[in-house]
């Protein structure tokens, strides 16, 4: 990898929120960028076919869609809701052409206090969603978040949970992602990348900063690539040490960035890429 | 222990921050409580050694004094600054006649990315702080804050990282704080909380709910006991499992329980952990 080189960076759009679907496939262009993330809203807003072209038209791969997820209901209707979100969601991944549809499991239900059996649901949805995303070229990229979301959007909170779940399943169906927002903490993270890497479950890497202080309800605390506490070229090394040379995806939810310029932000976000984390 | 027993209870006096030091003798004796755990700022306010005698006079023990730590300095006039401070808690950990000192082991310092490092210099000082606790009769307790805290307050955040720290010095030295807001989400909990009882390292049991979405700042963002997502009782029955008797301390730091009249805030408290703990 040379210096300054660009071609593993991708950009995913929740970075860029200020600017629609035309905006950033133009605006990623411009800069020199070939890979972006998408999310299912806007792209479904936009139309999905409709967006593939935009980013087939414009050369851009699609790393990744955000996302699937939130399989951890307890009674049959909320189940079966879910599967089929689920399977949209993954024909909305082939349809755009990225073989990673990223999970965010669910947290608990109202009242509930088991996390154990919250945990197992995933596992029971993982078992009917995976063979079906296998067959339309998806993979299933179960994204551990930090454990300040265990309540209300993901009980799985480190890397070592996600790799238990995945590993239940065949690589090809169920991976993880490798977040440095939600990971950096961990002690246990560098040996979990090593697992992760030698069973080629790392289906996507995503990187955002940690910054204090958290925002209300913490969602939208992330920070710029450099600006707070997480050794972030230590963590591409580490991912890349297992053998992994996918895309770098910059995930940053600040509500800072989206009111800046787009083009302006993106070019801030280009620079500190370079500077910490190549 | 028959239900409605409180004789475990011990109440943080954070949980009831409306209160004076005399309000809080006051008030938890009238509710048949007999125990307390104090903190070191409103202590040496009141003058510790008068502290000490208003406990005495009540018949209440003091289980836990808060805090020493943020051991994590890297120059050599902040780590001195530090142990002169924690010699003095321990002073006043003594003067108070509770054996336990919870320690908050600190963040990363500003623009530092090292969180081997910073760990590092926490078990330096607890090799220096250990005997001179152990001296007076203190057991430092390291407490294992939530991953959210890592950056700016403690780079300690799962019970298996505090459990690797202590076990590096005696039992009768360095210990460790259970509280069930930071550790509820880790699925390696449980196995820890054995581990630490095994070796007779549980020096403190404190109680607090999850509960969201968390405050900007997310400090005060504790929950009544049964108003959120942990399983209290679950966690009280492993830690006992494990031969622990001893105090059962609430410690909620929440302004909406600090905004009203204290010993209605405090019945409601005992209520809770009639219902959710016992």
């Amino acid at each position: 990898m040379t210096t300054g080189d660009l071609s593993r960076l991708s950009i995913n759009q929740e970075t860029l929120k200020q600017w629609s679907l035309p905006e950033l496939a133009e605006g990623c262009t411009a800069a020199g960028i070939g890979a972006v993330g998408l999310w299912r809203a806007p792209v479904q807003e936009y139309g999905t076919e409709r967006a593939a072209k935009l980013m087939r038209d414009h050369g851009l791969t699609v790393t990744s869609l955000c996302r699937g997820g939130f399989l951890t209901a307890p009674d049959r209707t909320g189940r079966e809701r879910a599967l089929a979100d689920n399977r949209t969601a993954i024909d909305e991944a082939a349809t755009l052409g990225t073989d990673t549809l990223v999970l965010v499991s669910g947290g608990l239900p109202p009242g509930d206090k088991d996390l154990v059996g919250a945990r197992e649901r995933i596992a029971d949805a993982l078992a009917v969603l995976g063979p079906y995303a296998r067959e339309r070229g998806v993979r299933l990229a179960i994204e551990p978040l930090h454990p300040m979301f265990a309540a209300d959007r993901c009980v799985v909170s480190t890397l070592g949970q996600a790799l238990d779940l995945a590993e239940r399943f065949p690589a090809a169906e169920v991976g993880v992602v490798v977040d440095t927002y939600h990971l950096w903490w961990d002690d246990l993270a560098p040996a979990q990348i090593v697992r992760a890497g030698a069973g080629g479950r790392i289906h996507a890497f995503q990187v955002a900063d940690w910054i204090t202080p958290l925002p209300a309800g913490v969602l939208l605390g992330r920070g710029q690539l450099g600006d707070g506490s997480i050794d972030l070229r230590g963590f591409r090394e580490q991912v890349d040490a297992t053998g992994f040379g996918g895309p770098v995806e910059v995930e940053i939810f600040n509500e800072e960035l989206w009111a800046r310029d787009g083009a302006e932000a993106l070019a801030e976000v280009v620079e500190r890429y370079r500077r910490h984390v190549l």
